[in-house]
């Protein structure tokens, strides 16, 4: 075990604060990374807030990670010393289960491990990106392709990997009509990968706020759900519709924008079940359905895309300390789109 | 026009009467057909009572129509006088729409002609098969293969259908898991269509009072959802759901079922809208989907499977005189599984 100097919460009421975490030794599958970047993602604020339940502290999150290789294991085969490199929202899983031998680590049937706040096969708990290092077993780890900035490219572990998913199982493709419902951190990644998939994508956003924006983003159209008539003109269009909003919102009206076996699909969930009028499903053979993250091959595979397709996060840099101001304003909705840490300043 | 005998709702409180409704004059490409046997669905209950809006009574109901050719115009190809052939629940729609040209005339964008209380082509109001005869669009009319009876025929061309259509959408089949929410006229088709197709079957019903007639159709397995631990058991275990049942029932549990890439259709709407727990849809990529009936060639297509697999519906036969009280045992799940009319006794 080694320490490293890290920004975590000391509690679920308090702001974060610079301290020293614990990292295992580099064992002999495992990769010692040393983090340039790591990218704010809504989660690690529900997550250490105790949104989603009681946490142990002090607890760093991050997973949203981009660094450099400077260790591996005696048996690691996948990188080497010097390699740019990105870790995601899971650092292991069982990968026996069925799912896990699909390349869906992210269903392990016994639970994907976290990358922080998590128990880890040894027992302790894991701790995420806001670190100067990690150890992360050499499968956890991909490639992060030259031609992509490292700043750019943190927020692809999960914000890109989080829309690449669904747009790929999905079918986004040339002649789809995509709708992303929402254009912040998740729902600007949608535009562009769904964009650069060659589908027609329309962004429906609250207002047109942010119009100009989404339409250079790679969006083709551009509505606010706010106005009644925008659900009237946009009736039986879409094939797959994105939702990046977490906050509820009346599903049953985006569901009657969908065409024959039409998908909406939520890559967040809100805490309140939401309603749903079965009619909307029937008239149109459509689905409602989820998706979280992607597996350790598909996100190596968006990797490669964006790097063809020269595609990264939209970004705002940030020292370490402005995280905590940082965090009010993701709250906000007071970013375009992502902050990222530069680790660096971790010092 | 001609007059024919039928039994039609004079109101949407009043019961059922011998009465006589009006039948267009066979045109050029339209089928004469002389009912032999009318299934009695309970969407015949709900819309003649008013239930999913008002109607124009009198109405004559039905839309599981088995009978004969008698008379065809100058123009038919596809029938002959003395076939055995059937009427579902609709007899046109636009053929135009990118739905209709695909098959899928059931989801027609300009709505589907309903066999009853709908406003047909030429603006009259259709009238369904409680009654001796109907004239029908030859493309709206399938041929009921021999090998089927016609009585228990009847019953195909909507519970048939409605099963018969989401199970081969979403591929039922060999090494398939399936389970079938509800054992009654819906259910129990759902059953022996998947058992025909090569699935595993599995009966989720409130009891296991009809567990013995569930294995006897063909299922494999049979629990009874009454029981909490029905659902530990079966968690994570089927690739699809069939969900028969029209009243409300807590959606969120059934979708825990699935497994990866599950899909749970509803084939019948509740009124009121079902809460949806998101994360049931994000931890397993599952979708809570709808579907309706099914195209016209997939309805002859399912009536061939049927004919070869020996596959018919479990009636109950009765005179029309009995037709009344019959809704009331349907309204009370009392019938194994399927009432159908006599129309000979509507003479």
């Amino acid at each position: 075990m080694f320490s490293v100097n890290a920004y975590a919460a000391p509690s679920a009421n308090e702001p974060l604060v610079p301290t020293t975490i614990e990292r295992r030794d580099v064992g002999a599958h495992d990769v010692l990374i040393e983090i340039k970047y790591a990218g704010i993602c809504h989660s690690d604020i529900h997550t250490v807030r105790g949104d989603w339940g009681p946490q142990s502290y002090p607890l760093a999150p991050g997973h949203e990670i981009a660094g450099i290789v400077t260790a591996i294991g005696s048996e690691v085969t996948k990188h080497a010393i010097g390699d740019q490199v990105g870790v995601g929202c899971m650092v292991n899983s069982c990968r026996e289960c069925k799912n896990c031998r699909k390349g869906e680590e992210q269903y392990c049937l016994k639970g994907m491990t976290g990358t922080y706040g998590a128990v880890d096969r040894d027992g302790t708990i894991t701790q995420g990106g806001y670190s100067t290092h990690v150890v992360v077993t050499e499968d956890f780890v991909v490639r992060i392709p030259q031609g992509i900035e490292l700043d750019a490219a943190a927020p692809l572990l999960c914000a890109g990997i989080t829309t690449y998913s669904p747009l790929r199982h999905w079918g986004a493709g040339p002649g789809k009509k995509v709708a992303v419902v929402g254009l912040g951190g998740l729902g600007h990644m949608a535009v562009k990968l769904a964009h650069a998939m060659g589908a027609d994508v329309t962004v429906l956003s609250q207002s047109l706020k942010k119009m100009e924006d989404g339409l250079r983003l790679g969006a083709d159209q551009y509505f606010a759900t706010s106005e009644p008539a925008t659900f009237e003109k946009l009736a039986r269009t879409f094939d797959l519709i994105i939702n990046t909003v977490s906050a509820p919102i009346d599903i049953s009206s985006y569901l009657q924008l969908l065409t024959l076996d039409g998908a909406l699909v939520n890559v967040g969930a809100p805490a309140e079940p939401l309603p749903v009028n079965v009619f909307s499903l029937i008239t149109g053979r459509r689905s409602f359905a989820g998706s979280a993250i992607g597996g350790i091959r598909e996100t190596q595979e968006m990797l490669d895309f964006c790097a063809e397709h020269g595609i990264g996060a939209e970004i705002e840099v940030i020292p370490a300390d402005k995280i905590n101001g940082a965090y009010e304003r993701v709250l906000a909705s007071d970013v375009r789109y992502r902050f990222v840490i530069d680790v660096s300043t971790l010092g």
